[in-house]
């Protein structure tokens, strides 16, 4: 039976690290702790193996000088994934990876800071993976994912939320957002929900009928 | 003749600091050096106190404990402008007082890092501003514009160019980019022209005829 049957719908969320800027070591920790396996993207690694985490995956394109048998020796077992297609970013290669094996879930860190190219493809690449893959981006500052179009979780007061649409949203409506929601449309570049909190505690239950709509807790 | 009227068209780009993470003290440095104003976003202003700037203008809600007086006492002259509008961000009312001042031009730092809601709206928010206001924002790995419907520059070969559509761009077509486009839809979500890069030194030309495209130039 090919690793491609096992079903895993119960297990904890894989982790990816990714080559922008690092995270706490606390965050980090946190998300490795049940973690059942490590991916990290392309020379992320050198910066990775420095704080003494093992590696399960290592996975790019590894486009500069880049010695793959050097880190073999030293992370065995470490399976490594060479992706040469340009046409996707190393990490949605990463999000396929995890898609093919049935991991249910995934938290992502380092995919945010220095080049504002990686930075903001990759908090919209998620859309695409809508229905085949949970994905949570974290930072020292935020935590960002997808929602489903009715979306309900329990939050204190004064939760800072932020709705960013990736290209047009419709069909908005909220409750318990200190700024309501009431059938709008949010279209990014144009109009945003950013910046949003939490009314009063309890329930907050976010719709839209149309579109890709990304949720952000933030805080400073 | 009040300052409205006053053309500024030769002029250097004024500065807006930013309430992001902080720069290299060298590129603020020649950013700062010929800006003929420089504008301060809320609570960043203790940060940028810090590194003896002089700040001509403080802008923002400061809906958190502020004390104005404290920062016109050691900053004077200095402008408070207190916007509580909540359907703009603080980077877009600086952008509207710059505007509204007929200043043809800006860079503005400190918008990237840290909150990855302010990061991702900060960047999307400078396509409502075309044809009132040029801007460019910078940060250590990063510079950042949007596009005209025909761009033209010249670039050393390998410079990396990140193309990001800010909702659906059509009809796209370049001339000496490495990954070429021609008559090309990019979408933000589902396909960008993130890293790609200069074929030769030369002019890369950018054309596309429908949608805000922001163009990227980003180094590690």
């Amino acid at each position: 039976m090919s690793s491609h049957h096992i079903v895993r719908d119960d297990q904890e969320p894989a982790l990816i690290i990714a080559n922008g800027a690092a995270c706490s070591e606390e965050l980090l920790g946190q998300l490795l702790e049940w973690s059942p396996i490590v991916i990290v993207l392309d020379s992320a690694i050198s910066r990775v193996i420095e704080l003494g985490i093992k590696v399960d995956v290592l996975l790019g394109d590894f486009d500069r000088d880049f010695d793959a048998d050097y880190y073999k020796e030293i992370q065995y077992p470490l399976e490594i994934v060479h992706t040469p297609d340009q046409n996707k970013t190393d990490l949605e290669k990463a999000f396929d990876y995890l898609v093919e094996r049935n991991f249910p879930a995934v938290n992502v860190v380092w995919a945010t800071g220095k080049r504002a190219d990686h930075t903001i493809t990759n908090i919209t690449s998620i859309v695409k993976f809508r229905n085949k893959l949970k994905i949570v981006l974290f930072d020292d500052h935020s935590k960002i994912f997808l929602i489903p179009k009715k979306y309900e979780k329990w939050y204190p007061k004064n939760t800072v939320i932020s709705l960013i649409p990736i290209g047009a949203v419709h069909g908005i409506h909220s409750r318990n957002l200190f700024y309501p929601l009431e059938n709008d449309s949010l279209t990014i570049g144009y109009r945003t929900g950013s910046s949003n909190h939490v009314a009063e505690d309890g329930i907050v239950t976010i719709e839209h009928e149309e579109g890709d709509l990304i949720l952000m807790e933030c805080w400073d």
